[in-house]
């Protein structure tokens, strides 16, 4: 059958093609790394870490009083071993792509993982503050439960504040991992560096962008399609951005930033502030001030200057 | 092995600490709580919704003469029997929070779906109005079986137009969680109580807001990133804000509003008007009108006015 | 039992009732139409191809250089016979529905799924220059592993650099329904009809928009929300948008569009150029310009004129 | 289409005809009768207990002091509540069948389910000296984790203790669901209502039949094909066996019965006793005895005697 | 790495060596055989045509008098479409085996689909005697649903009537596939080719064997381990038997054959007799005889003989 | 509410229990047993291994020349990393068990894998010859396929094969794991130990056993019941029986078994020989003999001897 022949002939010059560019020392490569975290496994852990903080809001199972220490201690046991086992193989994965020497990415793993399960009782604490921030700023929600249920912020914030304890042990992969999980789940993007406070509401969240050095106090509320993002940075010789360094602004308590906003760059917005929808500032906001678009030009006087931009 | 002795302790004091948190009285808590619906059985009874609306659309089955009534009917019986049972759960969920009495949970279930499913054919109907708009709308479109399979507009619309059929007999947490799943999937945002009418076009549509009072006429069409939300609202002492009015605006009848336009509070755009992209509207505007970013000053002239707050 | 009898005759009067549309000559049908493709087969085949691209990348299992090329040429395969059946009935239905004659639906399926398979080495080194380009131009970026583990834009644009092959061929549905899947996971709504150039970075992503008719060059930076989208139209006398034009822009070299910004119509941007955050575009931009909100009115001068409208 | 037309009346003409059948008064039917247990719900109840009663023996999950604990208890949670509601809809079904009043079936289901999990303990007690007598008895045995892991009469034996506890609360239909699962996989039917004492082994077990009235002592040892069956019994006018009397074998403390062995009718074989492999027995044995082929017809003389049958 | 490379060397020479073997002619190939029917799709098939056959008796679904109809019509265009296609693969499969000229498999294999589905009203009469022949013969029967719902018997005559109409069509592979997928469930071997009367009952089963050119009447009960073999016959020339004889015995109505009984040939057991357990009978019993071990001998009397074989 | 309380109480004592129960040091316990070898692993191995010598039976994939040496190279790396894996905890659980020291369970592992791996193509070699048998043996064989598709002792003496290359490797559990899976389908028990020639037919095969040190040669033939075991062994002080004997029979080239036949101890059958059905052997049979239960008492004369007994 020479048709069959050719086709065997054809599909052999591709995976012979393709094959080499495996091979290239520069190249992205995934081959004999045989430590690289499984995406799948940590979503099943972030899963049931959220499991944890809201007991039976799934409805799948009955929770009772009889059952809730079996399912808790049970789903913690397996997040402890799970969570080890992909956090260790990131810090391999990281030695293995840096030539370190002496890394006990082992007691790295148990440490971080500790850490972070450790923070949980905090963290379902601060959950419970973000999901009062949602009901008290949302006229239309109905209750307490369908706020846990159905909102999107929730899912976000959980994961945020689950990833953010990874990210201070400095874990690879795994916090952005989980963060770009929420993200396409909910359109929302808070970057695992960020540092939030108490009840922390973002409405609907499509769009919203929270950057890496981002810091942010309590009882903030943000809208959809907002941005706290950083400015244009210096780069280096090869055009490469310089990383590393604090460049997302500093968000004050009781601050409320409507729809479409956008911020940008390492500036301050004061004390309960107020941004309007669509307006765009790249200078610090004293505290009690509130910002349209119709006064956002008279506050960002350097706006007409050619060549300042901001990246985000 | 002293290390596993260790690891059962912590374990141990974690579940001991969390569960003293399960217990408190004003936490969210479904402990106990054995008639939360069940998410994803909502998902799968909504998809199943979506099967009988466009059946044979995911191309998974081959539907026939032969066999689609059968098909048809052995949908709407599992629909039926499911919806009930979810509904009922709703209902029993919150009789259980507000201490009511006499409340014919079952009976009010039966009714519910009873009622969204007497509605499917007029819902069938209006979505073949959705899928004519699309096509007509969009000179992208290649055909209208295109449009049904992978627009994000029809998931949205469809998803919609049922949960709203559950929204107005007030069935509690599930059209939500099905107009979330749709958020979640298409960046569209559309409240099931919203009111929309005939030939409804939304392109590309991430996010697209449509609050819970808004009024939509025939023959309107929004692009990705508009926004129909809420100005700001009086609070109660406690800071939260008062619930249940009218605040979302009411388009009419052949209306468009491009990406990004943002129209708060309960105005009304006149029959034939058109939005500019990124336009900022908090006043009605009457019939005709062509509103953007350039004249939009000179309609909504309180724009500077310090204070004239917008939520959504 | 009376009960059960009547929920059988509410159940068959509505089955009855939904059979009629069914066969609404007008009416959108997927009955008998035995050869639409199967969206969860595509999507199977599309994460095929997208593990050919980045083996391993997964974490699922571990590729090693003694198997790589047995998986390579196993997906292959796969990739190859999938394909050409769904691209078969994709062509079939197209001449279902025109009256076409002497179409060789299966030739023409393997010509185009020979096609792409062939471009995979190229398309390959195409996104080994996007990942560098993000790495490179997000400081937030921790290793060239983490953009092609978890960044949204490399899920975007490998669907898109794969969809726009078999668009190319003028493949029914199959394009559409992989870039939507993207856009769904991602917020990134990419037509596969554009021509995007190499090294191109989407930052964050949610809400970005490129119109078919798009044309990007190389090292083309774009941030969330920004639109590449088309002007208003002329319609045919039922009201219907003329399909098959130019209408989006086109954006050449090394520019960099920030987050919000809106670019509407078959205009273009020139070489180096930089278009600010939240501008609204409608005219071409010379080389090396940078346009922000405070110059954008001088630019676009015809602002003012009613009735200039865009759509996307 | 007239092809799809006439296979259209076909099936319609099959579905109405079969439609007629089940509507039949004589004929077994499980239409409305929603409280029929589920077969597959039952199943995975059975693995759960078993799973209690070996924890960790699949390997699927590791073990350990710290989540020992947490697994036990969620898993009896769960076959707590799962149990219960399959037992009820048994006692419901029988109830449905047998025009009873003033049963709560809900209390028997709890009752026989909290019977069932009180004897566990014991059963594992039990189990343990069948894992023992297993490697004591078979040379071929390599460890008791092998028992425990690869014999079938392990999944037999622990199938008929759990079975035996619902059999003794008049479980309709699930006990039997519980013994022919082991039956099918294992080939060894031992009913749930026999009587069975401690260290009980059965090699290779492949066509073991174990009646229903059958008592066996402790330490016994069968072999693949034995079967303890019950002699022919007195019919009723129509035809149909008396039910309800004691009709299989006594077997006493200690015996031994080779592989292919039959043992008919409600006989003793008394202590110690050695049963010969094929040899078939309708009478008593003392104590002691060893009945081979060969000094079988000495022992059961009436063997000549013409009708003189049994049945199993 | 080293060690790496010599495992890809192994396996390399590993695949060439196999692939080698794959190449021979005289081997059985499965490579390029792009029609043979797929074993589990078969037992999808088979177990609906059961569900058709006992709606409900899962418990899975509730079954009601308002879906039963779209459920079994659904079920029966699933078959249809299913078992066609296979049906197709096993004709096209031995086509390609055979050279034959002609063939139109499709017509041949809707003629087969069409002619089993149209003997399902039939299959399903007779096993309502089946199951009823099953609870008058076993005094531990608690009811007729635990009959159809735990009986291995059932499981296995079911298959058997359905695999049976198969193989009077002639259809390659797939009437054995199903009929070995019984026997490894229930250990009862039931060939598709034997001819089985009304009301069959087989007790507790494992080790039953039925041979292809067995016949068997009415009202006909079989024990566990029964065989109805052949005789040994003539082999040509290479040694292989010759195919294609009847050579198996015939049971006549209202027999009883006991356990580990075994009857070899064409030979016929009269009606009304009764066949004593582990009795070996080579010669024909006359109607209303009673064979035990004790007058076997007498009636058999070429026992003696030598080379007077049996082969199963 | 009291009767949770109640039922807290009642499971909170139930897991006290059964915890106890697993702290006992004598008792079989998988706990903090890591490296016991997961059964569904092992058998989803098992299953690549048969698709490797067999590719392409169970119709599931299309195999082609095209597609053939990805899918066997892929299949074979998987089992090379899968069943080292699988194989090392066998090994370390028999050293956890048995206090030695030194012992590198990895090389152990690759050894044992490596070696099953080279054995791969005699052993497809040998199972050509055991289908081959099984057409030429079998007048109801219609075709290779349907034998290999089909035929239970296809999948015994596959597995057989397998599993035997383990055994002389001296892995703990898992050979035993792969005999009693086929046990489980097949009801042929066949212990991983034996030794069997070429062309090794097995005829229907319920309830044949062949133990651990038994010897088969070519060409031999079995048919479903017979037992090939052993005789009553030496026990030590505690009763059990000593371990690790030759007390098997030896069957040699040539030789037919018929059913139900039963051969024990270490004896010899000698070439060309046959044993007639239902036959109880406990001495050798010279060459060209053949055995009825007519002429068996002849040839054991010992038959009467009291106390001569059988285990298998």
């Amino acid at each position: 059958m020479s048709k069959e022949k050719q086709r065997k002939e054809i599909i052999s010059k591709l995976v012979e093609k393709l094959s080499k560019t495996y091979q290239e020392k520069d190249v992205i490569s995934f081959i004999d790394a045989t430590d690289l975290p499984v995406r799948d496994k940590i979503l099943d852990i972030l899963d049931k870490m959220i499991e944890v903080l809201f007991p039976g809001y799934t409805g799948k199972r009955a929770v009772t009083k009889t059952n809730i220490n079996f399912i808790v201690g049970d789903l913690l046991c397996d997040v402890t071993s799970g969570l080890t086992e992909q956090v260790e193989k990131g810090y391999l994965y990281q030695c293995s792509t840096k030539e370190c020497e002496d890394c006990d990415c082992r007691s790295m793993a148990e440490d971080a993982t500790g850490h972070l399960l450790g923070e949980l009782p905090r963290i379902k604490e601060l959950l419970k503050g973000d999901v009062t921030a949602a009901f008290d700023g949302d006229p239309a929600a109905k209750s307490y439960e369908e706020v846990v249920i159905s909102y999107p912020c929730i899912t976000a914030i959980a994961t945020y504040r689950i990833a953010h304890e990874l990210y201070l042990k400095q874990v690879p992969l795994i916090p952005r991992i989980m963060s770009e999980c929420a993200h396409s789940q909910t359109g929302i993007d808070i970057h695992p560096g960020a540092k939030i406070g108490k009840r922390f509401f973002i409405d609907h969240g499509t769009g919203v962008v929270v950057g890496e050095t981002t810091v942010i106090g309590d009882n903030v509320k943000i809208y959809q399609g907002a941005t706290l993002g950083a400015l244009s940075f210096p780069k280096d010789e090869r055009g490469r951005v310089i990383k590393g360094r604090k460049r997302h602004p500093t968000i004050e308590d009781n601050v409320t930033i409507y729809a479409e906003a956008t911020i940008l760059g390492d500036v301050t917005i004061g004390k309960g502030s107020i941004v309007g929808g669509n307006v765009w500032i790249k200078k610090s906001i004293p505290p009690g001030f509130t910002v349209t678009t119709a006064n956002a030009d008279l506050i960002c006087t350097d706006r007409e200057s050619k060549g300042d931009l901001y990246e985000i």
